[in-house]
């Protein structure tokens, strides 16, 4: 795929194969078609997943897809330095993958009007692929899923994203996606789930809420389409300095536990929380899905105990616009520290919060520090996993009330310097890369 | 530092202050000086050091620095898929730190003539500051390492280099340290057991015998000094979607045990050892330091079990050299997959192998694929955990017997890029970086 086709397809918005309204309404439609039915049930009738002996964790009786394992946390950074809670666990890479095709100059991407149960509204625009190691080894037995090989066979002339990602570090433990982009020469059969979009309908839609979903931002935001270079006020080397000054002061210490282990969670018959429900708890479900034909399946999913937010902050310092990222600790992260929005406040309320007064939030709520909102909008996590979790999504201009100069785990980054850190992996949490897809 | 004073700094051998035949024999005279005395003990002697119950993992009786817990692997690459083994856990990073300065446009590095216990000789060139978090934070109760603070507080505009790099993947969990170069402006005081050497000086002294130790190996591996560029046979995204593919292809699953459940190894008395004598040994040993004043302390030791081989392929492909690298999987990698020399053969024999035939090892020691040895010589690991463990390293340009396609676990790359991945962090693994020290 050339750049220039990349950049023409940035600036593509009225797609002659399907306009951005006759995509939305092919959604509205999809969503019309299907019946999903989510019901809540007792874990004792979760068939297919049981409690492990000895360590009460909540585990499929294949031992494949995920598990809800407990999690003992040290860190010497933050408020609270030691707690435990239940996290899930997959150590196993899935692949996030998106095909393309060049098309007049243009390039266009295969996205696909996918149901996920714990979504907001059903039917979200997923990459051409989204599947777990379990699920393309069949491990229900079910069949590979469509375009796998495609995806598992690219040449490397054939590849213009594979990008390993992390998944949200407070729920997942060290979860990585593969994110792909593969390059398609001719054409190919799509069934009436798939349609090509340019870049420039995807930017459009994913400034609406819950339309494109978790995965597809993650897939797209490492896209590198003229990003004007990695200059900024602060160097990748200065940046990475920075980085490798906070992994190293910052301790870290996750030590896996049974789930029976976990202080201050009760594992009740219909959910696994904590009396005071707080930050999220852990419920069964039964999943009914009916169009042309039914299907039905149960599963745990995560509920979030509030709505959360992440802003991320632009501001033009010397002549370019530049983003300011938090270096921030999760438990789950695989290394330590990854870059994050400006705020991101998921674990607790943000409104009205606690015990904890994240940086610049109350500027930003009371609009003190705001010049200009760029983008804002709710965006859901991935529905296979959470049940209705959708978060406000913004980027905003801010003023000189956010100084140039940041204390050391906050850093500006121009967008080209974003996508560089992209390429090597790790360095940007996957709230950050959802919000810069919408740049 | 200026890229002229580093530059100039590696064609300088003819330092005015030290020449390196005045600094072989001041570390000959230091070897002299020193009466170091290892005597192997039962662990019941190793005062400070327990079995923990009910794990049996031996640790420090702080809790500190480091201990030997059990590891059990999964990985679905390589001839033995599931096993157990003893691995040094020390979850902190620490300081391998090397301040420079620019006199009259040269730049010149503080090494320091070190004793460590397991050395094979006692005394090899260590950075100006090598100290693990235990130590720094004075776990021991002594004082504070020399030039910690320099390193505590350096400002960015001092940073030459700030890496966090990997340790031997098949001894230590995980675990890694804060690789740094600070540039100083003006002169220091500097003990006697200290002195400014040129890059020049040091690559001569990298290509004898266990002089260099392995943290001022990694440390000046990671040094930029015009590599011709970052372009080669592969791009940068070649090679990183080639990792991005092998990561997710390849599965480690490691998982912390107590030492008591590894099995096909047995604590004894005094060792920590399996009963056919493979791979290595953990022993306990009593040290006494005598030169001018006389310090002693007891701690485990890592012992190998064979003489281990890294040999690092050159080859000029398209007019550029090129070095070949394999992608190998050990079980305390940070990230599944580290790039490693072409042939590292450290945890079973590489003469007479059983069971096993590493890619090109053959070739290589019938010299049928060699061309020309550009170096070959005997080093050190660590001395501070591994028992006079020496491995031999060799460097040497090949003939079309190693070809310019290479299967996927295989990588072609220039010097420019191997330092670009260093840049990045946790690609290059510790034996990989000990050869590119020699470059």
């Amino acid at each position: 795929m050339t750049a220039e086709a990349l950049r023409r397809s940035l600036e593509t918005t009225d797609n002659p194969f399907n306009s951005t309204d006759e995509v939305m309404s092919w959604i509205a439609r999809r969503n019309k078609e299907v019946d999903v039915r989510i019901r809540r049930i007792p874990f004792s009738e979760m068939r297919g997943w049981h409690f492990d002996e000895p360590t009460g964790n909540l585990v499929h009786d294949t031992g494949r897809f995920f598990s809800v394992v407990g999690l003992d946390v040290y860190t010497n950074t933050g408020t609270v330095s030691r707690w435990m809670q239940p996290i899930l666990n997959q150590p196993e890479v899935g692949f996030l993958g998106v095909l393309c095709r060049d098309i007049d100059g243009v390039a266009y991407f295969l996205l696909q009007a996918k149901i996920e149960p714990g979504n907001v509204n059903c039917v979200q625009l997923s990459p051409t692929l989204q599947a777990t190691r379990s699920n393309y080894m069949c491990a229900h037995g079910g069949r590979p899923p469509a375009y796998l090989e495609i995806f598992r066979n690219a040449t490397r002339d054939r590849t213009i994203l594979d990008q390993l990602q992390s998944e949200q570090g407070a729920r997942f433990l060290r979860k990585r996606n593969r994110n792909m982009v593969i390059r398609l020469d001719g054409d190919i059969d799509v069934g009436e789930d798939f349609r090509w979009l340019t870049l420039g309908q995807i930017k459009e839609l994913v400034r609406r809420d819950n339309v494109v979903n978790m995965d597809t931002r993650t897939v797209l935001s490492g896209l590198r389409v003229d990003d004007g270079g990695t200059d900024g006020i602060n160097s990748i080397d200065d940046i990475l300095h920075q980085l490798s000054r906070l992994k190293s002061k910052f301790e870290l210490q996750v030590e896996k536990i049974g789930l029976r282990d976990v202080k201050e969670w009760v594992v009740g018959s219909d959910e696994i929380a904590r009396p005071d429900h707080r930050f999220f708890r852990v419920i069964g479900v039964d999943v009914t899905i009916a169009n042309r034909e039914v299907s039905t399946w149960r599963q745990p999913l995560v509920e979030p105990m509030q709505e959360g937010i992440c802003v991320l902050f632009a501001k033009r310092i010397r002549g370019k616009m530049h983003y300011l990222l938090q270096a921030k600790v999760e438990c789950g992260n695989f290394d330590v520290v990854e870059l994050a929005p400006t705020i991101q406040c998921l674990t607790g309320p943000y409104l009205n919060p606690i015990g904890y007064r994240p940086t610049y939030l109350a500027e930003f709520l009371d609009g003190s520090c705001v010049e200009r909102t760029i983008v804002d909008v709710m965006q859901s996590e991935e529905g296979g996993r959470f049940y209705r979790e959708q978060n406000r999504n913004v980027v905003c201009e801010v003023n000189d009330a956010v100084p140039d100069d940041q204390p050391e785990n906050f850093v500006w980054m121009t967008l080209g310097q974003m996508r560089e850190f992209l390429r090597f992996n790790n360095y940007l949490n996957i709230q950050v890369r959802s919000l810069i897809s919408m740049l």
